[in-house]
């Protein structure tokens, strides 16, 4: 249950504070070139340390290829990426190794597997998505031989929403932020919860231009299903919209419908995807993070005899995994998207027959 | 891709205008009483042509079961159900036969498979959700086993919300509202759409009560992450939370954390799940239905050969397909539960001693 | 777990004895002209009471499609395919019903389940089979497509072997035999086990002509590992040979290495697979069928409290049933083709731009 | 496709000559005392190097754990192995680059994938198959707790026959044979084919004691399928039979059922499997190997090219596969009775309260 995808495949390993982490990708199509400073410079969009909006701890998070790639091809075998962990202080959590922190899976994994590995949440840390990074970086390399391109930033901060989604300006903000306008506010934010030794949440919108018609696999394989599915199963996400979203079950039908004309459909409320099926139009996908659950303050809680206790953490922690978080949300994108671009190929007899027939 | 679940797992059939359709459940653990009429039941929940409020189209909705019970119980092999096609009229749609219907997924049909069976949606037709609740039914049956109980109901209309969540009062409500005191408010916008030709959206609440700790499986089985992937495979909807959701990312992580006592959580905002794992309180997921994208009112459009037409269509719809739409989400929570629960068995060794040790 | 098949699958459901057995067929590509009597001829080759070496039991196995068919074309949706059940004589069974018949799976599924369906062997019984049929016809239409051919036939009854194996004889042979020479002798093997109240055993050839070279997904989910398993998941296959099979571990490598010219293989030991993956080579695989375990003999049991008795058996049943089954393990390899064929094409990038590039 | 099992699944990847080979083994239950000098004296008795009846080539094959153990103890989550390779001599293969060695997957592998990683057949070499004796090891952990017991030896080498077949001497033979009176001709066998730079085929045997009656999902999920499905997915590995195999297609019904008393079954010709179900009894399956494909002789061959050439190999190879073959056999026999005991917890109902009722 570590893997995710049909046809285009990772599965991934590791625990934050454990000897490494990593993924193996499966189902990579032979042929493609491997960048791996590429690979390297997405892991780098995601890792910590490198400013005052994100946690200090330092991760270099440097991917060694193990499998899969010979003289810098893909060769249809499973590629394998590692990252070894380097910057653990495991120490920073045995006070806490018999308690469970408020707003974390130290509870629940502590009660389904009778025992957990609480270094930084083990396995249920947002560490593990640095591996999934890696895998899409992997499927954006594919998506772009036939020119998909997947982008994300930051729409709202603790409330604080965007106006406009510039996503050229992404890249030069320090917190990933759509609206440079807003982006200070928005900042401010941040370094105020931190100050308080508290937390915000945030808001990333996943773009996707120039999807072919025809993605999705109906009935329980549709797209905008799998993307809810690879969002919400990133750590802190506890919404997901397609397209307008919420707007959408707010207006009347004829308001919400885009009409088509010959050139295209007139809006995009659908947010390119109806019935399940990628409609050519852009993929826009709102992700909901919730404010950090590690916060600094006394909280209630209780320890694994369930007695009662105080709990006042200490550690190194973003103050608004949104941000972050963002970069995973866009390879997860890329991930679906790769996964079903190998999916749909087979629908129609005649791509069989542009594949086989000599 | 027709099929949902890994270990309690379904697969429907059928079109909206042929011969029938159904679902085959596999994974039933054998010894199960089956109640014929208590599935019967949840499917007249479901069906149409009750009251002015849904589409007059008639569905007796009639379940057949053709396998894997015998002498009232379960045996463990696979359960189909077949619900044959009755009140087709099928001429309606002729003049539909060669143009895209907006809102609807006659477009990406047609250009993901190269033709596509026109009659009233076809596969893409919410119809297909019948089989789904005869299927959750069989679910609810296993889950009573254990206590586990699911509800649904409307909370909101039109933009019009539920102040207060009785799940008690649903089932006397013909639009299965969760509050008294909007429901005339609901019911008017609806009529009021019904009447200009149009159609409104809404939003369902599911509630899970006494769900073990510990259903989920990380990483890419989580809990939340299977909701949001059954919840979005529904025809319409477009926008996923769990517990708090939307709110949850808005507020500071000190207010939306929950704490926790030796008698268990102060507060839910989580909705139930922790890491994407049960926590064992109350499950709460809010599912966005868009309006109803069959409006009887003129939109521009394109027929198969991509000319330019004018669309005005005539029929039978749901003037909201939320509250409808809420039975098929329960039945879709019931679903992914029943997936979890036997999932979840073997994750300690101790259970496997359980089960195996003489 | 009553699916077969990963892109190109099948689902099947029914007992023996029930109101109706089928399956659905998912992942069919869209625009396939669906021959119904095709498919009917094809399950004809499987059904009972054609001649007196086979089950005077008569079912005339009628196929009806309820879905994923439209205006004769597959639509991409799935296909659902019932046979209902007709001449069942259920009391036939009663006697049988807390025993256990030797040979059979009636002690095994007592046990796995806690309870069965006795009458005829319910889902264990081989009439599962004609729901293969019905799915592998499918395929077969799949195949012919691009020109693959699947052909079987039977090449030893009760230890008597074919010398020659000419497959252009077996539709007019009513034991489907390979060698016309041997046919008599095989055929007085059969009646003479069915005089004695006994039965016998046998082996099936199946043949596959103009394979594409690269079929099959290495490494868990091989070409001959794939075939293994759909020949081994037939009622009563004991064994399964690729290729040369069992000789190929006696003789010397340098014998058994098929070398290669520029005009293809100089032998073909291998059986048309190396590595898992077709080489474009007849693809060649024996299937041997033990001797149908209903014999009309006292034999030793217990039943289902574990008191020792003694079984007696009447009923209608194949004295051999590996003529028959030669069917089915065609169309399981039918099956198990169209799956690799459409799992292949996304192996090189090449491919995916065939069928992505405008 | 690199991913064998259901719910206790592994994936491998690597490549022969690459940095690194290795698996994740997902599924395994919490709180299994991982001994890491167990699982290295599994890897031991498949590494190379050991014996003139092996190849030369030495691999330490020091598997080292990167995931999903903490403190000794699964945690649950998925374990990571890697195996570093050492011992490489990936000159020995640039002059093979671009021809296809007859018998091997270099053919199928450069025309599915259209390039390959030649240098000691890349990923369809055995020694991928050290990663799955290390998820073997794992999966043995497991079966102990249950006191399920896999052994596996030698019964044949170059068509001599094990009369007797006794696993207690298995371990003190250098080729693992089970009949000590024909372990020396078996040798000579090996040796004399070494000296004509040919090699020789051979059998395993795979038993498995004190199996649950139960294991085993019918119909598309048989135990004897599955085994055949894994058996045959090892390098060179050609046929399967199920206890009697081939055999019991040769013997009349009557002689091959097994009678059953009321302290169980009187015979055991079915190899403890009856329709796909464990029945508690023994399990036996052979599994046979080609001779290795690697001889050091003239054969005919063609390039990338399509050009004739003549092959004539060197380097350093095993003169008969099946005899660390067996090793693998019967970890991949080991992996399938996991998976199969933690599939059918679940099937029934009396076992689901067993785990969730308080």
């Amino acid at each position: 249950m570590n893997t995710f995808g049909e046809k285009f495949r990772f599965t991934t390993f590791g625990e934050s504070h454990g000897k490494a982490l990593g993924c193996i990708v499966d189902g990579v199509p032979a042929g493609l070139k491997i960048d791996e400073e590429f690979i390297q410079k997405e892991m780098n969009r995601r890792k910590p340390g490198t400013n005052k909006y994100a946690t200090p701890r330092k991760e270099d998070d440097k991917v060694e290829i193990l499998s899969g790639v010979f003289e810098g091809l893909s060769t249809g075998t499973p590629i394998c990426m590692v990252i070894f962990n380097e910057n653990q202080r495991s120490k920073d959590y045995s006070n806490i190794k018999n308690i469970f922190r408020p707003g974390h899976a130290d509870f629940t994994y502590f009660y389904k597997y009778g025992l957990r590995d609480y270094r930084g949440g083990g396995r249920s840390s947002a560490r593990e998505t640095a591996a999934r990074v890696a895998a899409g970086a992997i499927a954006k390399i594919l998506l772009k031989e036939i020119n998909i391109q997947v982008q994300s930033g930051i729409c709202e901060i603790d409330g604080i929403k965007a106006e406009k989604y510039d996503f050229s300006q992404v890249s030069s903000s320090q917190i990933y932020a759509l609206d440079s306008q807003k982006e200070d506010l928005q900042k401010q934010a941040i370094l105020s919860a931190k100050k308080t030794h508290n937390s915000v949440g945030g808001v990333a919108l996943i773009n996707v231009k120039n999807t072919p018609i025809g993605l999705g696999e109906p009935l329980y394989h549709k797209l905008d299903a799998q993307i809810a599915n690879a969002m919400m199963s990133i750590n802190a996400v506890k919404a997901v919209e397609i397209g307008d979203g919420i707007e959408a079950s707010k207006i009347k039908g004829y308001d919400n419908n885009d009409q088509i004309r010959s050139d295209g459909f007139k809006t995009n409320h659908s947010g390119g995807i109806l019935g399940g099926i990628s409609n050519g139009d852009d993929i826009n996908v709102k992700v909901y993070f919730k404010a950090t659950p590690s916060v600094f303050l006394d909280q209630d809680s209780v320890n694994t005899n369930n007695e009662e206790i105080n709990c006042k953490l200490k550690g190194r922690h973003d103050p608004c995994v949104a941000v972050r978080g963002s970069v995973v949300a866009e390879a997860m994108m890329t991930l679906v998207l790769a996964d079903m671009l190998l999916l749909n190929m087979s629908t129609k007899i005649e791509n069989i027959k542009k594949v086989y027939k000599k």
